[in-house]
């Protein structure tokens, strides 16, 4: 079988799903089998993304209209997808991040306000937002997420459990419908881990 | 004559044309008129904005790509929309403000590539872009704007004399075929105030 080059993998989920530990396990994985893969994260991974970043979570930012919001993720991907996504893929490298797009949708888009289908458009004319080629979405119980973040709440976290509940619906709601994407039930960490290599074994070489 | 409510006038141009101190005459002519007008600079004047304008002006900041440019304007113009500007005119304001969309469409529109029309599409969707009941655009030579920044050049002015050009230009060609926008001639600071009072005099009191 050839390999196929430049998968872009997306882990996504609700606060405190795990997302950055497995993507830490999924990287290493990945290195098990002769790959040497990029680990990024939207927002961030760049000089601007990471600015974007600080701006975005931390608390004395205070309010943000939606509008605001929305359009700071997308700039900051977009500089990702400039910077080091196309060039990672076109040199046929494996690529793990954690977020996209869908962290808007259901963020601004659907727990916001904003719209899941407005999100989509912005980023489509916005233009630099790639395709992931595999999405896995890591479900929590609600109201379990929030409580698993020991340290200090960023800005988006502080706004609390309804919205906390609105986003671990919003992703259950986006995932089923969405092609390459799949929602993978809450467990142990070895037993999401070893969920998530399952289904990303076919994309492996 | 009754008092038209929640004037915006937006002063645009090239770096170096004078629009900062026109600003601050224009707001003075207002108060001269018995108005208690609002000055801000876009991008800027909250504090999301003013955060995101120093990324976008800090050379530091390095080589962004044209999307990720786009999207940090149109997010500080947001913020900047929702907590100031709105406001400001429910309160019967007006509002003098330094550049607008028609920045956004020349710079990085005409100027960087991205395409003007694509800009307008953009800042449709994100919504917070309200329209400038008056825009005037400051004209200078080609060449000549830049030459009169004495200060360090900012991130943008860094562009260099061409990309420089390509901005005098596209205002010129925006500007000629906008509704509610002129074209003032370049001139003395007195002079081109003057022209600047007689285009606002019908949207005084």
């Amino acid at each position: 079988m050839n390999a196929i080059r430049g998968r872009f993998i997306v882990l996504e989920g609700a606060d405190g799903c795990g997302k950055s530990t497995q993507a830490g396990r999924l990287v290493a994985w990945f290195r098990t089998r002769g790959e040497d893969p990029i680990h990024v994260r939207d927002p961030g991974s760049t000089g601007l993304s990471e600015a974007v970043r600080r701006v975005l979570l931390d608390p004395a930012t205070g309010r943000l209209c939606v509008e605001a919001e929305t359009l700071l993720y997308m700039a900051a991907r977009a500089q990702l997808v400039a910077e080091v996504i196309e060039p990672a893929r076109s040199a046929g490298k494996v690529v793990v991040c954690e977020r996209w797009t869908l962290s808007t949708e259901v963020y601004q888009g659907l727990a916001g306000g904003f719209g899941a289908g407005k999100v989509r458009r912005l980023a489509r004319l916005a233009a630099r937002s790639v395709e992931p080629d595999l999405t896995i979405v890591l479900d929590v119980p609600v109201g379990a997420g929030l409580a698993r973040i020991a340290r200090e709440r960023d800005r988006m976290e502080q706004k609390g459990d309804d919205f906390h509940a609105r986003v671990v619906r919003g992703y259950r709601r986006l995932a089923r419908r969405r092609e390459k994407c799949v929602l993978l039930a809450a467990g142990s960490e070895d037993e999401v881990a070893a969920r998530i290599a399952a289904e990303v074994h076919p994309h492996a070489r």
